[in-house]
């Protein structure tokens, strides 16, 4: 029996690797002789990084950057084991985790270790790019990313505006004549599931700037930031980000790898398929494990095991989903060829037990379905 | 796919009707042409009258008895789909579930009111009985039964002796003469696990007297006063009850069966499985799914689930385990037959969340199983 193991992290609890090895341990101790293969996911947010790493026997570059705030901080890139694709995530330099909640403000929020990061990636040699979105503390359209890479972003002055999305607003030129040349030779690859526009309601502002730290004052001002940002970019590119789709994506970074550099937009999980070669790994597979912490209607909706149903469907595997939670909806995986949900909780318990004891629950779960599958009756 | 249910109540949430309906429902869902076969079972505790009267299509009928502290109490008995057998349970008459706690006192409770079901059930005709001992408020040594029934227990003045455990030291003399002549003709099976004497530190009232509200004085006079009710009966019966194993049952009536009654002792889920017929029906089946509230170690010992699995296992059935909590030490019952345990939870949840939600739990589970058994990879 081949069962390939291909979960998301268990957020809060476990990531993708340790969740994959305690699937592994379980159905060993059911199956000793199963032929298994880990393959960690992730759906393009905060893990995918590593997972990629880890999936392909890459490694990881350390850098130390500017941080959201100012304040350097140590950031990381992955080079995965095609030794030719490097996988940034932006929340590694610019991440909300990297500050204090009470520090939260995007007015003075940049994106500036985004560009460190891939300038350093660049001088490493690396020109096809993997980017994260997602998980950012900020909300300035990017330019901090565009100022680290050389984009001059000149006020009414002439000088150079400092950072932070507080900043856009007084942006009237932008000055592409010290833009690292080196990126129009590159590819990037944006792994982002967000289709909102760069400015209005459905903006980055409006729509992710609050839990950021904005109030809705901030959040009027950081859109008539965002516009005139829109506005400039379009005199130099002939490109308008206002309502593109996608273009708000992580405070609006989104929007100037569209704008400046030779990019495509997929969905994170869509990506790390590809990159882990999980379709052709599955193809003589009898079984697909995937799972996540939690899954309900929403799954339905780019997460990992939807992902992963969906390929080995094409493969003509079955797909066993393994949760923390198993919410409503789950039947309306059943037409991606998902045959069963179980979740890993085995008593009343707390959500604190739950995730304290989510090795053991893994382990246990996938060695009761494993003996299942091995017993097909008389 | 035949698919035989057989599980014992969810003690608190559902009883194994319940329980059966709700796996039904969920196996339905998965397989609308699977073969399902309803077989509610138990393990001769408390629910076992009814889910006998339940898988065999008999019946039942109400009689008002003396109570366990002599107030009327409305009881029953069950006779099965042969029409001859009749099911009592002593608790029906003198349970722990008909006083309130404050009132425990086994120096007064009496058993009494099964000796008026018997009575009853013999006028009505009945000479075969199955007797669930188990869940009794009493520790009058079966005393106030074998009184219902017209044997006579006299004190040191000739006098009838009154009822509860503290008169048994006062009896002096049994007088069988008027002591109803069919119980002779008829047939006893008592169902029952516990496997202790009737007085010392192994017997009813130093182990189960406290559960029925004695201080340890009390302990100390009941045992005195069932040591003098042994040595009564041996006068008159050569049965010496003092340390022969199952007496202690239920507060001695155990014993009063042993000595007085045609009668036989087994392990309820045995007589539950011959009674249901369950090793006929299960032959043909292609899996067998059981389970109970908790399953753990102590499953091993003579519960439901197990004794479920050891008549599959006879067929050659496999068989699956349901549970609301799985605890430790399940791998003991794959040599059993137990091919999988799963746990009803799909959550973080309570106790209580999961008693309020126990239908629906158990129907998704059961739905997902199914799912499973139905596919079998590639």
């Amino acid at each position: 029996m081949k069962i390939v193991i291909a979960p998301d992290s268990f957020k809060g609890s476990l990531n993708a690797i340790e969740v994959s090895k305690s699937i592994e341990k379980g159905i060993k101790k059911a199956d000793p002789e199963a032929n298994i293969v880990l393959i960690p996911m992730a759906d393009g947010g905060e893990g995918t990084m590593e997972t990629l790493v880890a999936s392909t026997n890459g490694y990881q570059k350390q850098v130390t950057v500017t941080g959201p705030l100012g304040a350097k901080v140590e950031a990381s890139y992955g080079v995965l084991g095609d030794s030719e694709t490097c996988v940034i995530e932006m929340a590694s330099a610019s991440g909300l985790h990297l500050i204090d909640s009470r520090e939260l403000n995007p007015f003075k929020t940049t994106t500036y270790g985004v560009g460190e990061l891939i300038k350093t990636a660049l001088d490493d040699g690396f020109r096809k790019f993997v980017i994260g979105l997602g998980g950012s503390a900020t909300n300035d359209g990017g330019a901090g990313m565009l100022q680290a890479l050389g984009m001059k972003l000149l006020d009414v002055n002439g000088s150079e505006v400092a950072h932070g999305g507080g900043e856009l607003i007084n942006i009237k030129e932008v000055d592409l004549s010290s833009f690292d040349s080196r990126i129009k030779d590159s590819v990037f690859i944006i792994a982002s599931d967000v289709q909102n526009p760069m400015i209005g309601p459905q903006g980055a502002s409006h729509v992710f700037g609050p839990q950021k730290g904005a109030t809705s004052t901030m959040v009027r001002l950081l859109d008539e930031g965002m516009k005139n940002w829109a506005d400039q970019i379009e005199k130099v590119t002939d490109v308008s980000l206002h309502d593109r789709p996608g273009a708000g994506a992580a405070g609006g970074i989104g929007g100037a790898f569209q704008a400046f550099f030779p990019s495509e937009t997929r969905r994170g999980i869509d990506i790390v398929i590809e990159y882990t070669k999980l379709e052709e790994v599955i193809i003589d597979a009898d079984f697909v494990i995937t799972g996540e912490g939690k899954i309900d209607d929403q799954t339905v909706f780019g997460k990992t095991p939807m992902g992963v149903a969906q390929i080995a469907q094409k493969q003509n595997v079955p797909t066993i989903i393994l949760a923390g939670t198993v919410g409503k909806g789950i039947e309306q995986l059943y037409q991606y060829g998902v045959i069963a949900v179980f979740s890993i909780i085995n008593r009343p318990l707390t959500l604190n037990e739950a995730i304290q004891g989510a090795q053991e629950l893994l382990e246990n779960t996938a060695e009761q379905i494993t003996r299942l599958l091995m017993k097909h009756g008389k």
